[in-house]
């Protein structure tokens, strides 16, 4: 950020009277520019016993496979979003049954919010973010093709709680640990 | 929003191409602006049959009663807000226990997460955004200056759940119907 939306006049990186972090402020107009984490929303549609998963036709991770999922659009619910990815990504229809991982990635500040949904048909087809559209099950994920670990830690979450036949809340952080991104799972 | 954050040219409020939404655009270097709805993070900070309440000192709602919670920041997860937003407003330190309200905003682009959380002592005191912090039963609870529909309805859903003993997660939206605000309830 160089410029104030509001005014036009440049920023400064500094810390606001009474507060205690470096925000952009307008040199001009004083107006605080504060900047927050985005939500990631999103949906792990059932179908018996498999998933459906989306092979990506855009960047980051052209050609690898995700659940439907995106950035939660002003103006709508977490649940109205994961339904809106599901239908643009997928093309297809989902009851939600509840919100089932909720990972935060502070490095790139994003809060992933998966829910946990039944495909309601066999209707669906790649949207235009989308390469293919396919059910998989467990053995047929393609573990090493996943776009996201928040991907893969959601379908592990999945079938290891399926065996059980509970599904709990998951809450976890993929945070940097060296050279490598861990996953800490909260519970 | 009138000028463009990257290079200060005026943005235009248009569909960008392959998009199905108006967003900001710049006139001159193209950038678009998004814009997405933010995360309020907060506690409910329990001692034996009491919750921690704070008194507001800043607007909106000044003088009226709240849960510790706040803006998440980048940077941080959502039990670090959580954590952070409970010893900056009530200096008070908390376990937490798990995620137990998830409540939607869609009128103001904002999702509440609130952490059911132990109080850890009885050292707490009013940070620089409150004017006074205490511990209230179910009947000390100020239900008619509460300051916000998100606390009363947390606050709800705990004193109902503390009869079965069952903490479950709780979704809902509160949405505009007509002149007034409601809470749906999702689960």
């Amino acid at each position: 950020m160089k410029y104030c939306s509001e005014c036009g006049a440049d920023v400064e990186f500094q810390v606001p009277p009474g507060d205690e972090r470096q925000r952009y402020v307008c040199s001009r107009c004083g107006y605080i520019h504060y900047q927050n984490p985005r939500l990631v929303v999103g949906s792990l549609p059932i179908w018996e016993d498999r998933i459906l998963l989306c092979r990506r036709a855009i960047e980051p991770r052209y050609g690898l496979w995700t659940l439907p999922a995106g950035f939660m659009e002003l103006g709508e619910t977490t649940l109205e979003a994961a339904t809106r990815e599901t239908r643009e990504e997928a093309r297809a229809r989902i009851h939600i049954d509840g919100l089932y991982v909720v990972i935060n990635l502070p490095e790139v500040n994003q809060v992933y919010m998966m829910f946990r949904a039944e495909l309601l048909d066999l209707d669906f087809s790649p949207g235009t973010e989308s390469l293919e559209v396919k059910l998989c099950t467990e053995d047929e994920i393609p573990w090493n093709e996943l776009a996201f670990g928040t991907i893969r830690h959601t379908l592990n979450h999945y079938f290891l709680d399926r065996r059980a036949g509970l599904y709990p809340l998951h809450l976890g952080d993929i945070v940097k640990d060296g050279e490598h991104y861990v996953y800490r799972s909260f519970c």
